[in-house]
């Protein structure tokens, strides 16, 4: 029988980059490959998980097409540790010299958004992001796939309920900041940003909800030709994070 | 016999907000929906093309499918007019009292990718994107899905070549910015963004290509964490294109 496409098992990653990433952070478990491979990249994978002592296993096409419901798998899969979620409290409470972003991520739940915004959090070094589980796990493998394996690298936060997140932030000293086209918010480009910023992104048809944007210090904008009625989330998200870069780089 | 998914003609646009704004900005000759549809919005798109005098016509969805290439067309089509590539030299040589920006598109060809950056293009008011033909199309079905229809508002040209683009901005008084990670780039967030600037951005694996990088006045790069090689095309050009908006807004 052919499992659905989003019925593949949650604990798992495919896909070269993702693989080696698992592997690099030593998420991995178990990495399973193409017998027939002929990719260098593949081979020198099972080499690696071999001298890590991470269990492999050649298999067939169909077996690799099953696991991940006909996923871009690239030849190679690997099996994943329960990944750890970051402790928001003691993230939030260090001591942060150079500025500290946040981002919370409220209703985003495409595979793809998810994964571009996770990709541009660890490139802009955001200090966390906040997600709310998706059927019990923290990101599912076409997260993982979607950002490169940069989702290995990324501090995930998993509160009970994001509202519970704001409340953490704010103890700590964060500035909640909705990102939000409503009216009364201020345009990004001049926001003079706070030193700890949580960032609260919405999905691009609903926005932040109604009770997060309440609980928001600031509401921002970025300036746009009417005609276009949102970004996408991934590419707000990075402008929105370099905006803050400038007034706080995490370097030099 | 089905076509290639690659093999869709280039001079039709599918989905409900492309044809809505090829419909509205009269680039669509032509438009076919699914006879047994029950979409309003799709009802909606075939009384408006009949109002406006474009022929429609009910088809069953093995025709979608084919045409489309097995798309997601959400059961409309609609066959294009030629799209008149916007002239470079006579947008160049416009006034820019709140400064101009120009993209230039060096090796960008998945349509995911252009699709994105038109979006973003047309949010942030560009002057001209600039882009190399495909197949001798301007623009491909799959960016008029990826821009969710932006492509059909955004002014595209297509010089011969790119050189040729850069010198006629060149000689309009634009500062050619490659976007490059490249050594001696500046950090993008704290360069002084000209008044006049074409901002040429590479692919993701290549970046932008040696004519051009030498060609350019200045390389700009995106401060990141260096475990991650690179950003999605279409989010490094929103952030890009935010700073320079940032020093000089369209409006207001």
């Amino acid at each position: 029988m052919r499992p659905k496409p989003n019925a593949t098992p949650d604990d798992l990653a495919f896909g070269v980059n993702p693989c080696a990433l698992a592997l690099e952070t030593g998420a991995a478990r178990q990495l399973l490959y193409l017998r027939e491979t002929k990719n260098d990249r593949v081979l020198d994978l099972a080499r690696r998980a071999r001298d890590a002592r991470v269990p492999t296993e050649p298999v067939d096409l169909h077996r690799l097409d099953e696991l991940t419901g006909g996923g871009v798998h690239q030849g190679v899969l690997v099996r994943l540790r329960a990944i750890e979620p970051a402790d928001l409290r003691a993230i939030a409470s260090r001591p942060a010299e150079r500025g500290s972003l946040v981002l919370l991520l409220d209703g985003v739940t495409d595979p793809q958004n998810v994964g571009a915004v996770v990709r541009t959090a660890v490139a802009v070094a955001v200090d966390a992001i906040v997600l709310p589980r998706r059927r019990g796990a923290l990101l599912t493998p076409g997260v993982h796939r979607a950002s490169a394996g940069m989702s290995f690298l990324a501090p995930v936060a998993a509160p009970q309920n994001l509202a519970q997140a704001v409340a953490t932030l704010k103890e700590a000293g964060y500035w909640v900041v909705a990102a939000d086209a409503g009216d009364g918010s201020q345009l990004a480009t001049t926001f003079d940003w706070p030193k700890k910023t949580a960032l609260i992104m919405g999905s691009e048809g609903e926005g932040v909800s109604h009770l997060l944007r309440r609980e928001s210090d600031f509401a921002v904008a970025l300036p746009m030709d009417p005609r276009v009625e949102s970004l996408n989330v991934g590419v707000a998200c990075g402008a929105l994070a370099y905006l803050f870069r400038r007034q706080w780089p995490a370097q030099g």
